[in-house]
């Protein structure tokens, strides 16, 4: 079975916009078995938008738009679909009614323009909107489902929840697609791309996406089958096979991001952490608190940019700090004990280092960064070497400190609880 | 002038990756007056590769595809632009060498699956991609032009700015577009859109778009026009109609970003500023760090989670955390000031409040984040409900913060130096 999207508004055609609601329907799509064969953007212009529903309606199954059901003018979705399939469009009392409840619960005058939400094509199903005004449409014609949803996320999402979903299970085929959401560090795309290729050979029947952000690399091997319990069988396998290939750089089968796996070993070990930031500028402690509840954990963190506070705050002797540099293996064992101390957190973390794009030297270039990690038994550190901006350079030391702490616990004794 | 602009891989039609290449080839061609009517992402697949390009050359001046030009099976553009215009496929020893050159270069021999990547339409002109091995293409067919263009951003960036630009600017109208970038914060869309609403009407040769995330809104006028001159008049004026309606809540006309404009101030005034933050969790600084060259200006900044960090970090006095609860005004007043006299900052920001989803209360719910900012004068204190999950709390907090120092130099006087 195959869809296409179409997203209409002028807006995204603009250099600001971009339609995102189509990685959440093809999500949607896919889970029950529909393919998405293609996505188009149309600005809000009748002739642009009938065209694109039809080319859409001469080979999908299902057509789902978005946007161009408002009040005003512009919006023009139910009159073009209701005009290319030859259907008049009604006013619906009951939607009229909705409309009116909801500007009267807030207090407000329903405008005259929004009697254009409560027109419906003959036929059509109207599609309950709890987040706004617009309701969607449900219609078929010749075989094909046409489903109009609102622009806005929130309200799509909703609408699609709520009454979409299972009108869509009931026509949609048995052949349903399966995945997972493998997540890898501490490698480039083209190591983990080396290390798979194998796999991706041997299992053929499966799809495979890679996609790479700095310092973290997400693997989806998909699954089209209509036997539940043999496409889990293949990707469970397949699961099996990228272990072994990714060794501990698999760090979730799940999805999970790092601070959510790192979480997870805080707590499950009943371990504290504290960090002391330089380069990252915080970085780590918004990923780490990121997680609810993760005061449990987190007990907090410094970001000493300055060296007078890099002693202040985490007793870096200053003579250290003048012999080595801020930006040493030294300065980061340091910062790591000392903030662990000053806090009496079970793990202290530290990163220093250079986000550029000044303050480079030949011997310490821009995007040398030195990540420290101590517990009772004291400090250690790594240092790497990052590309890349500022940006991409303050978010793989990021994830590499994280990553630092999650492989700290693939050693760490397990809990005596 | 009118542009399609086509993304092809499937890739970009599962849930995990969306083509963002086209905001910027859409901002590229609308300052060569070229409007973006439409935008379709197609698979790996020759005959839906095919439709659309057939689509596109059937209205749009300027059709540019990006993707598909890789060295594999899967990479179909060149085979099935060339099929469409009827064109052979010839091999461009050039292109050949100089990939060929390439592989040298990194100490690899060339796959012989590259030599795709030197076949070339006839009479289609090739553009150099000093980012990798794809080279780029441009074709005219009936007055028509179609560009092709590799998928990786870097790549894409690079050969438009090298190659496609020049050529384009000497066909271009000379109807272009002209824009401004203005950044509000404080108010929500709707309260912007009513303040502005008038404006849209009195100028009704501009556009609009308005685009609104958590606790920051842009707002894009644009105007086409033969006249360079004309369109930056109206765009000044519109630019001073939107100050006076947006009032001290318009804080750049040049698309700034609020750490920016925070950071110009504290430059400016050369004061230094501290942080000491709760339910940001290190959001403040890691933005205030954003900016290269911050040290000029950031001393440092602690995340304090625990009670204890607290009073250790800022002098808060326990009692005070007692009786009036860890979030409360004297709490923010006291990390403010607490903050700034233990740094020696000029200012001290702090933020303390309810991230969620849990710890709400009905008498302080989740959403409830008070701000304080003390300078020598002393601290004040200002307290927010914000609506929405924890990473839109936490956000909004973030950029009220940063709003909060911006304001305080509005008022602040000039600097003396």
């Amino acid at each position: 079975m195959n869809a296409e999207i179409i997203a209409v508004g002028s807006e995204l055609l603009t250099p600001y916009r971009i339609d995102t609601n189509s990685l959440y329907l093809t999500a949607e799509l896919n889970r029950l078995g529909v393919r998405v064969m293609r996505k188009t953007v149309v600005g809000d212009n009748r002739e642009e938008l009938r065209e694109a529903l039809e080319h859409a309606l001469s080979y999908a199954d299902i057509v789902v738009c978005s946007g161009g059901l408002g009040p005003t003018v512009d919006d023009l979705t139910r009159e073009t679909v209701a005009g290319l399939l030859g259907r008049k469009l009604v006013r619906n009392e009951e939607i009229l009614r909705s409309i009116q409840e909801r500007f009267r619960k807030f207090g407000r005058a329903m405008p005259e323009t929004n009697v254009r939400q409560a027109m419906v094509p003959e036929g059509a199903e109207p599609l309950d909107n709890p987040r706004g005004t617009a309701p969607g449409l449900w219609m078929e014609t010749n075989g094909h489902y046409i489903v109009l949803l609102p622009g806005p996320p929130n309200e799509l999402k909703a609408m699609f929840e709520n009454e979409v979903r299972s009108r869509l299970s009931r026509i949609a085929p048995k052949r349903r697609l399966y995945t997972r959401d493998l997540r890898v560090a501490g490698m480039s795309e083209s190591d983990a791309d080396n290390r798979v290729a194998e796999i991706y050979k041997k299992y053929s029947q499966a799809e495979h996406t890679i996609l790479a952000a700095p310092g973290a690399i997400q693997i989806h091997p998909r699954v089209w089958s209509e036997d539940r319990e043999e496409a889990n069988r293949i990707l469970d396998d397949l699961v099996k096979s990228f272990g072994l290939a990714l060794g501990e750089n698999l760090y979730s089968t799940t999805g999970q991001s790092m601070e959510e796996v790192v979480a997870h070993e805080l707590r499950e070990h009943r371990a504290t952490i504290a960090t002391a930031e330089s380069c990252t500028g915080g970085l780590i402690a918004a990923r780490l608190t990121n997680i609810a509840g993760s005061s449990t954990y987190f007990l907090g963190g410094v970001v000493c940019y300055s060296n007078d506070l890099k002693t202040a705050w985490t007793r870096v002797p200053a003579e250290i700090i003048e012999s080595k540099g801020a930006v040493s293996p030294e300065v980061a064992l340091a910062l790591a004990d000392g903030i662990r101390k000053s806090t009496g957190a079970a793990l202290g973390l530290s990163v220093t280092g250079i986000a550029g794009p000044g303050g480079g030297t030949p011997e310490k270039p821009v995007g040398l960064v030195h990540i420290g990690l101590a517990d009772e038994k004291g400090p250690k550190e790594h240092a790497f070497r990052f590309p890349g901006d500022r940006e991409r350079i303050r978010t793989q030391a990021t994830n590499a400190a994280l990553d630092m702490v999650r492989r700290y616990f693939l050693y760490a004794a397990r809990p005596k609880a």
